[in-house]
């Protein structure tokens, strides 16, 4: 795709973005009915279109991994349409009143929600995503640059012609989801340069391809960045309490953001409790890896090099270090952690609020599971992605997360003196 | 500056920003009335390094705009001061629980407010916006990078060698306030780089240096862009507050970034609004500018060419345009406008509501001036720019948009299913 075209792709995106911002709740409702209907309609064609892109694809040499990622089976084509009435039922944060006050000249002010206008999404193998957050963009009446994995454009362009239908047939400009129809990386460097047309990009990948967008952005960036994520188990501590969690963090779904990948143990605790955990957690298939004290506890140990702290496995291996105190496990997480999620397991309740207050994280926890970072558990009803970074959303974001606000102001004739 | 120098200071900046986010409010209000303190302790050292700088730069044939600006006389001086102590007054932001809920499965949440870490601030000749944007970052629990202009460097040292006394003084680590004691305009790009050390940079100056810091950041940026403010005379509209409008919002302080720099005229007003509104903007000392239309209706009128309608004058110029209705003059607003702040003036409630609703700018006015734009006739107390980019904060930024939040989950050994 020429640098023009992706231009011109997101000129057209930016002009949708204003009719998408004068629409009603209801009509954006409306939008959303109509596209969950044609999905269901177009069920058995997209379907095939996705077996067909499998098939290309494993004669390929993709990874199983990003296989399993591309594949609808009906029982996710059908999860992804029931996400779509879901969002559709969440209430319309556009046009509330965030504040309001009336100055003492009489002057009245009110801050209202507003849609952040054109988002460019990048995105990789899982091709619900295109259908996941174009439905938030258009709820949040926002007009939205999709741009997807190659190895699931056949299926994403499938799905983006019944977005676009559904725009039609609701009397919407088409262009307010639109797609970025090619596998040329150059094609990235050129959307997220577009800032006369996009308000906001947010990619979900990879470290790789978010430092890549930070670096080469003019679009302001809402970076999904990795997760390496604590669990600290505390010298006072409930130890089949901390068992339980470590062992879900871990090990409930361990290709995940969320999942812990690192173990801090209080020194107090070391002795009873790795060896106990490092079984369990063995039984269950993870590698586990651990500082030269946490070796000496229980065999089976491989020797952790200075990488492994800032690392994300995304897998099935967990790092096990031994802590002096609270105040060094904070300090750990604090430098070689990620500010994604990370749990304290206590009894403590001063150790706990000292936990809570001084890690550094979009989600700190207090004897819960690092796993429950998302908008679904959080109650946002929905999740476009989880910032890591502390410019205007930080962890799980939701519907408000993709709005901006406007300040409106009524006067009788004011001026400033 | 080397690069290294400047990558320290980041480093710096950013441990301190640890130390100031555990600190209560009650310390930091003490640092406040510190700062103050020592700034009236030292207010003839500081104006007499002043008055030598501005010397210079007199002898240096420094405009005199930039000359005024630089400049520190005994009122603006205490100026500062009392604008210390209305920041010390504020209430403080963070620990705020913005939001709280409890999960079905009793998982309690809270979605609490901190502080953004460490904010650099790009700024150019007024020495003042040294101790106003440190001391709005501090009251905040920010640490600060400080980047001033090359005229004021002598100036802006002795302030923030006084800002670190204070730090001290308080038993807060002096790198809490950095400078970057240079004019070499590379340290700008090493600064805006940092991304391991500052959370977002913040740039107050001309369209050259913010779409230059825009281009090359990898820190988050929060743009304090130029002000194209338009105001809109519709057909029933009282025009005697029109005229009072349109005069204040010219003429008021040009030199800002609320002044209206565009006159829209629906054309029923036309024949009758601009011949008045231009003799009265002509004897203001105002150059009237207007298309072919307008300068059919009165003489004196310049022509205005294709570049008028985008650009910020920042001085005594307007230019007027005749439009067909409000829809015109949304579109038109919409396309030149730099998303600042626009006013309607209209006797319509219906006009009033498209206009607030449709025009996509930071503030939307009524029947009031453009001019009020600004933190403290918002009521946020304080102002530390004005943003005119939808992500995070958008218009006036007071403390609260010095901030960010975490997620605080307390569970009873919760794990996920």
């Amino acid at each position: 795709m020429s640098a023009e075209t992706v231009a011109s792709l997101g000129s057209a995106v930016h002009a949708a973005s204003t009719a998408l911002s004068r629409t009603s709740g209801a009509t954006r409702n409306r939008l959303l009915r109509v596209i969950a209907t044609k999905l269901r309609d177009h069920e058995e064609r997209i379907i095939t279109v996705n077996r067909e892109e499998v098939e290309r694809a494993t004669a390929g040499g993709l990874s199983a991994v990003l296989l399993d990622r591309l594949k609808f089976t009906p029982q996710r084509y059908r999860q992804m349409i029931a996400g779509v009435k879901v969002v559709m039922a969440l209430p319309d944060p556009l046009g509330e009143v965030m504040e309001r006050v009336k100055r003492p000249g009489g002057l009245r002010i009110e801050k209202i929600r507003v849609p952040l206008g054109s988002v460019g999404i990048i995105y990789e193998a899982r091709p619900n995503v295109t259908i996941d957050a174009a439905v938030l963009c258009l709820k949040t009446g926002n007009s939205v640059l999709l741009r997807g994995g190659s190895e699931a454009i056949a299926t994403n362009r499938a799905l983006v012609e019944i977005l676009q239908q559904s725009l039609r047939t609701v009397g919407l400009p088409a262009p307010s989801v639109s797609f970025i129809d090619s596998t040329d990386r150059s094609d990235v460097l050129t959307m997220i340069q577009q800032s006369q047309s996009l308000d906001v990009v947010i990619p979900r990948g990879g470290k790789e391809l978010i430092d890549y967008i930070r670096a080469n952005a003019l679009v302001p960036v809402i970076a999904h960045g990795e997760g390496n994520c604590h669990v600290y188990v505390d010298a006072p501590a409930d130890l089949s309490m901390a068992e339980a969690i470590v062992l879900n963090a871990k090990t409930q779904r361990p290709s995940v953001c969320n999942a812990a990948e690192k173990l801090l143990v209080h020194k107090r605790q070391a002795a009873k409790f790795i060896p106990r955990i490092v079984r369990r957690l063995q039984e269950a298939g993870v590698e586990v890896r651990g500082d030269d004290q946490s070796r000496l506890l229980v065999s089976g140990i491989i020797p952790a090099d200075d990488t492994d702290w800032r690392r994300e496995y995304l897998g099935m291996i967990i790092a096990v270090h031994i802590v002096d105190d609270v105040t060094a496990a904070i300090d750990h997480i604090n430098e070689y952690g990620s500010h994604h999620s990370d749990a304290i397991v206590t009894r403590s309740s001063r150790n706990a609020e000292k936990f809570l207050h001084e890690v550094d994280s979009a989600a700190v926890f207090v004897n819960a599971s690092t796993r429950f970072t998302d908008g679904f558990e959080f109650g946002l009803g929905a999740e476009i992605g989880i910032s890591t970074q502390k410019l205007h959303a930080r962890g799980p974001m939701g519907l408000r997360e993709l709005t901006s606000y406007k300040w409106v102001v009524r006067g009788k004739g004011h001026v400033r003196k």
